[in-house]
């Protein structure tokens, strides 16, 4: 509400700049420029959420759609038969078709604890997903645990800044301090999770979750935006599509269709910045 | 600062209430309920956070330090070698010992996300463990999708109203929050996390971590607190330790010097309130 004009300008300053000229920025993560690279190449901006739970599903998806998505979200730990070999097998899906993977694990304990939690356990997140997510309510150890795995193999991180979901609490100042924590920690923080643009840096990435062709919600609190709304109008980077897709006739077309969707929004919001 | 008024009152009110009496009111949770019972029968408030990353060395713990436990805290997902027959084992000297088990596993996504999470994927969690914990940031959701697996199964959850480490953002308006959402599903939720007791009503049960001998903390941000500051002073009901037992020469003997030393600290404080 009081904050309109300096949002404004935050949308403003970042539209001046395309996805391929913010992989070049001299102060981008490394990793957020080979997605926004990725994302320039493909004229995609879609990110697939692969909320499934056989790993011969989830690998087929990651054929499937590969080649119209920029990232592949996925949710390893409700896969009824992980082994090693299906985290091997995303590495060369995503080297195949030229995508990201990032493991939406929403890390949120103390340093210590998500360290075991990112490296170890049957999953071992940090040997095959490229981005992870963290919540910013433990405070900054949580960021300092997840980069003392992550960093050394080149990986990077998303911090949750707001949520799609209905009452949730990341608002105001818990969305300032993730802010604050990314800036703090920007050689291993790549971007945020967030429902709309929080950050003027342009090597900050935004992505939103809950997209879906038409607002809506679910029963449990879920709440949905469309591409248009979330790229063109809150000036995030990348759209988060679930179950749009996967609940979709045909997945393929589904995907190609908010892939367009989604890159028209980019385009319109560039023309309209002047560039 | 501006509270201290109404906590002082907390503490008064339910200071006049024993584990066993506290046990058999008419509103407590049934898994509550059965809590405060071993609580009470054990003479033990202590909760042994077992992050080990071996299931031999997580079996031999339960077993060795059972009879002076209340709850075994896991971090099921940092074990190397995990695989179905630990959550059995674990169950069986749960039952041996008569202690309960909480998984730690700090859910925080949307509500039909947490569903699959609770109950799928290879620790099928709701099988085994009596107890989980919630962080609130993502709203009344997460609270519901985790309900709709566990309480047919008469699980509970402990709602995540504070934290131990350094910066954390679970304060004021968010543990506000977290109590509100707490009393508007009682019906699943059985109490809280927290660094002090911060809700009257003597059904819910307070456990609080980053619990060692002496206060100080760990590199990555956490903090820690005496066994007497959290059960006198701040009111808390259940200690949780951690690496005051893990790192100990004897784990056994250090397990015991906690459970007395929690046990001391609530029978002084159940003696200051003239009972």
């Amino acid at each position: 509400g009081s904050e309109v004009p300096e949002k404004q300008q935050c949308v403003e300053k970042t539209t001046q700049l395309s996805y391929a000229d913010r992989a070049k920025l001299s102060n981008v993560h490394p990793l957020a420029s080979k997605l926004l690279t990725i994302m320039q190449e493909k004229q995609s901006n879609l990110c697939v959420s692969a909320d499934v739970t056989s790993s011969e599903e989830l690998l087929q998806l990651a054929d499937s759609l590969g080649p119209s998505i920029c990232l592949l979200k996925t949710h390893i730990d409700i896969l009824k038969d992980y082994a090693a070999a299906v985290g091997h097998k995303l590495q060369a899906l995503a080297d195949k078709h030229n995508f990201l993977i990032f493991e939406d694990r929403k890390f949120a304990d103390i340093g210590n604890t998500v360290k075991h939690q990112y490296e170890g356990g049957l999953y071992q997140i940090s040997s095959w997903s490229h981005i992870v997510n963290a919540h910013v309510v433990p405070g900054p150890g949580v960021v300092k645990g997840l980069c003392a795995v992550g960093k050394p193999l080149g990986r990077g991180c998303l911090l949750i800044a707001q949520m799609s979901s209905q009452g949730s609490l990341a608002c105001g100042d818990y969305t300032n301090a993730a802010l604050q924590m990314a800036v703090e920690q920007s050689d291993f923080v790549m971007g945020f999770i967030c429902s709309s643009k929080i950050c003027p840096r342009p090597e900050f990435i935004h992505m939103t979750p809950g997209v879906q062709m038409q607002a809506g919600g679910d029963v449990l609190g879920q709440q949905y935006t469309t591409p248009e709304e979330v790229i063109f109008n809150k000036g995030s980077d990348v759209i988060i599509v679930g179950r749009g897709i996967l609940e979709a006739p045909d997945r393929l077309e589904a995907a190609e269709l908010y892939r367009k969707m989604g890159w028209e929004a980019y385009t319109k919001r560039l023309g309209q910045s002047g560039k």
